[in-house]
Order: structure tokens, then sequence, then C-alpha cells
């Protein structure tokens, strides 16, 4: 999978995350990858499914996997766990 | 798979949502779905990592499903879309 296949959710619109992944499947890639973290989480679905079911009918979810992702806090040097997500779309 | 060994994710701490699963596991069963809509995805991946990473280690994620469901405002009889998850935990 190449990374410029990989749409990373972040917390701009919804939407441009749409976009991200429609451009990504109508340049011409057979699979993108959505992936995001914490809160992230629950837009990173709503991109999925605004892409199936309103852009590209034809994409399908191929995978879905979650995880555990330790982040450090570069002040204190804490630590703490964000969960993650990686939605594999194929069409 | 029994209505009782569905948790249903809602805006409660995250770990009284852990509680609930562990608990259906240490109870006997096999299988433990986890639900929730909106923005609720998010915890509902944390209480499936925490159940996984510090409670029930030989427990696995066997499916991930999304998908949208439509909801109706009852003041105004208008429609949203909603996205969901449901996470399927076995041991």
């Amino acid at each position: 999978m190449a990374e410029e296949n990989t749409v990373y959710i972040g917390k701009k619109p919804t939407m441009n995350y749409v976009l991200a992944v429609v451009t990504q499947f109508n340049s011409g890639s057979n699979e993108v990858v959505i992936k995001a973290r914490g809160r992230s989480i629950s837009r990173a679905v709503d991109v999925a499914e605004i892409v199936r079911n309103r852009f590209v009918p034809d994409a399908k979810i191929k995978e879905i996997r979650i995880g555990t992702e330790e982040l450090t806090n570069e002040e204190d040097g804490r630590t703490s766990n964000v969960s993650s997500i990686e939605i594999y779309m194929t069409r």
C-alpha cells in the first residue's frame, strides 16, 4: 500500500476528507486507507460511509482494523494511550 | 446473537462500558457485541481496546462492521443520517 493512498483524518470538515478519498479513487487507485486516532475515529467512519453511499457506489469496505498507539507528551514525558482505526476501502 | 450479549455505548464514562463487556465475558459469554452511533463510535473503539489490552487478554476482534442509520427528528419530522459501528469480540 503506497502512502499516497492513505487519507489521515484530522479536525477539518468531514467533506474535505471525503473529497480526498473520492479523488484517490478517481485518479485510478483501487484501494484507499482511511486512518484516524482518538476522537477523529467517528469522523473516519462518517467519511467511509459518505464515500460509499453518495460518491463511489461500487466502493466496498474490505477490512477494518482497530488498535492502540502510545503517545508521549513532549513537555512532561508522560505516555498515554490512544485508540486508532484503519478502514480499507476497495473498488 | 442474544440481545443480552450486546453493549450499547452512550455518553457515560468509558470504564462503565468496559465493565459491562468484561462482566459479559466473565459470566460465560463467548461473544460480545459493542454497538455505537455518531460521536460514541470513538468510545466504542476505546472500550474494545481496553477490554482486550487490560482485562480479557484472550479476547479477539472477530469482525467490525460500519453502517449508516437514518434518524427522524420527532419535532419537525426531518431525517438525518448517522454512522454506526458494531464490534464483535470473541474469546
